[in-house]
C-alpha cells in the first residue's frame, strides 16, 4: 500500500494533473471516480488504477473480477485525497490512455457535422462543448493547438465521459485543418456577431463544421475569410455575446434537428 | 486612503462577497472592475465604489464627474487585491444595492418568455443561463429559493452585466409561483428526459416559461405534475443529460426563433 505522496508513482500522478506537457510526454491522462473510471474500463483504455481499500471493499464482485488485466494498486486514503485533483475522488484515480484520432479518420463519413474549435480557453466550456457534440450526435470535434488542453482533470471531468466517445484531433495549424475539411466537402459555418444570414434561417448541407471562436476575441479574420458562411445568433439586450459553449450548443442542435432534412 | 484589510468597509466588503446572509441582510452585493461598475452606475444602483489611485489616474474625465453622486474612497492597491474575489480586481470594486423585482412586475406582459429554475446549484450555470436570457429576450427568471444565490461573486461575473438587465425573481415556494404563472397564462414547458414531445417540434403559445432542473436530479416530480408539457431534447450517443445551462440555452433559443410566428 502507498502511503506517502512523495512516492514515484503518486508524484507521477499530480504531475499528469498539472501539466499538459507531462500529458504529452506519456500520452496519458487521470481521471478521478467510479463512474468515468468505468467509462475508461469499458474502452480498454486504462493503464493503471490507485484505489482504497474501503473501495475495494464496496465492489459488488472480487477484485480481480472487477479490475481483469488492469494494474491496480492500494493507497491510503489521506493519501489519494491529497493527490486528487477535487476533493472528493470517491476512492479511486486511473492513468488512462488518451484517444488518438487523425483529420482523416474524422472526415471518412457521408453525412456528418462536425465542430472547429479556434483557440478556446476555458475549460469548463471544452468540458461543456465535448459533451454537447456527443448529445447532438457529432461526427468529431476539430481543435486549434492554442486550444486549452482537453484532457486536463476539469474539462475531463465536464465532458462527463464524451472524451471517450467523440472522436477530436487537435491540429498544428487550423486553417489547413479547415482547408481539408472542405476540400472533403464540408462546408464551413462560422458564428460571427458581423454574419449576415440567421443561424436558423441558413440551410446546412449533408457535410458541416461548425467554428466557434475564442472567449474574447471571437473568431479570427483569416476564419472569416475561409468560412462558407457567417451566421449570426440573433441576440437581444445589450449583450454582446453569448457564451462560447452556450452558442457551441445552440449550433450543434440546429444542426442535429435539422439532420432529419438533410441526411 | 484605506491601508489595511482590517478597516471595518473592508472587513464588510469581504464578508458581502463571502455570505449569502450579509448579502441578504444589506440587500447589496459587490461587483468587481470597470465594465460592470460603470454598467451598475447607468442604473443607478451603486452604493459605494472603492477605487485604487491608478484607477483615478486613468479615467478620462475628473473623478467627480466620473462618479458623480456616488461615495467612493481609495484604496491602497495591494489591499483592493486582498479583499477581491478575483485576481484582478482592475482597481475597483463597488457595493451595489440588489434589484427588486416581484413576480407580478415580470407577469404583466401580454406576449413572454420566463425561465423557471428548480434549485439550480452551480453559481456559473446561473450566470450564463441569466446572460443566455438576455440574449434570447426573455421577460424574466423565476427561481426557487434553493437555487444558487445570483449575487455570488462567480455569477455576478459570469452574467456579463445581464443581471442588471434581466428582471428576477426568487420565491419561497416554487410550485406557487409556477401555480401563479399558469393563472397568467403562461403555459408551463418542462424539460425532461421523460418528456414525450421533442421540443423542436412543439408549439410554443404566447407566453411560454420553460423549466431546467437541478443539475444532478433534474426536475422534481410535483414539478412533473405541475406542468402542461414536457419537452424532451433529443439525445445521440450515450449521454444521460446536457449541462443544465446548455440545456436552458437551447430551449430559450427555441422559444426566441420561434417567436415571429408566435408574437
Amino acid at each position: 500500500m502507498i502511503t506517502s505522496s512523495t512516492n514515484v508513482q503518486m508524484k507521477n500522478l499530480i504531475k499528469l494533473q498539472k501539466n499538459a506537457r507531462t500529458r504529452r510526454e506519456q500520452q496519458a491522462f487521470v481521471v478521478e471516480g467510479k463512474k468515468i473510471f468505468e467509462e475508461a474500463k469499458l474502452y480498454g483504455v486504462v493503464k493503471q488504477a490507485y484505489v482504497t481499500s474501503a473501495y475495494l471493499e464496496n465492489l459488488e464482485e472480487k477484485p480481480e473480477a472487477y479490475f481483469g488485466k488492469i494494474p491496480y494498486t492500494l493507497v491510503e486514503e489521506k493519501i489519494l485525497k491529497e493527490v486528487a485533483d477535487t476533493m472528493t475522488p470517491q476512492g479511486i484515480l486511473a492513468i488512462v490512455e488518451k484517444p488518438i484520432y487523425s483529420l482523416d479518420q474524422l472526415l471518412a463519413k457521408d453525412k456528418a457535422n462536425y465542430v472547429v474549435l479556434e483557440d478556446l480557453r476555458d475549460p469548463g466550456n471544452l468540458g461543456t462543448i465535448m459533451r454537447t457534440a456527443e448529445g447532438a450526435d457529432m461526427a468529431g470535434v476539430v481543435m486549434s493547438k492554442e486550444t486549452v488542453d482537453l484532457f486536463n482533470p476539469k474539462v475531463v471531468r465536464s465532458t462527463m465521459g464524451s472524451i471517450f466517445r467523440v472522436p477530436f484531433v487537435y491540429v498544428e495549424n487550423i486553417y489547413e485543418a479547415v482547408a481539408q475539411m472542405q476540400e472533403a466537402g464540408v462546408s464551413i459555418v462560422a458564428t460571427d456577431l458581423q454574419g449576415t444570414h440567421m443561424y436558423h434561417e441558413e440551410k446546412y448541407g449533408k457535410k458541416t463544421g461548425i467554428v466557434i471562436g475564442n472567449e474574447a476575441k471571437g473568431i479570427s479574420g483569416q476564419m472569416r475569410q475561409q468560412a462558407d458562411v457567417l451566421v449570426k445568433i440573433p441576440m437581444g439586450g445589450k449583450l454582446e455575446s453569448l457564451n462560447a459553449s452556450v452558442a457551441a450548443g445552440i449550433m450543434m442542435y440546429q444542426l442535429f434537428i435539422s439532420g432529419a432534412e438533410r441526411f
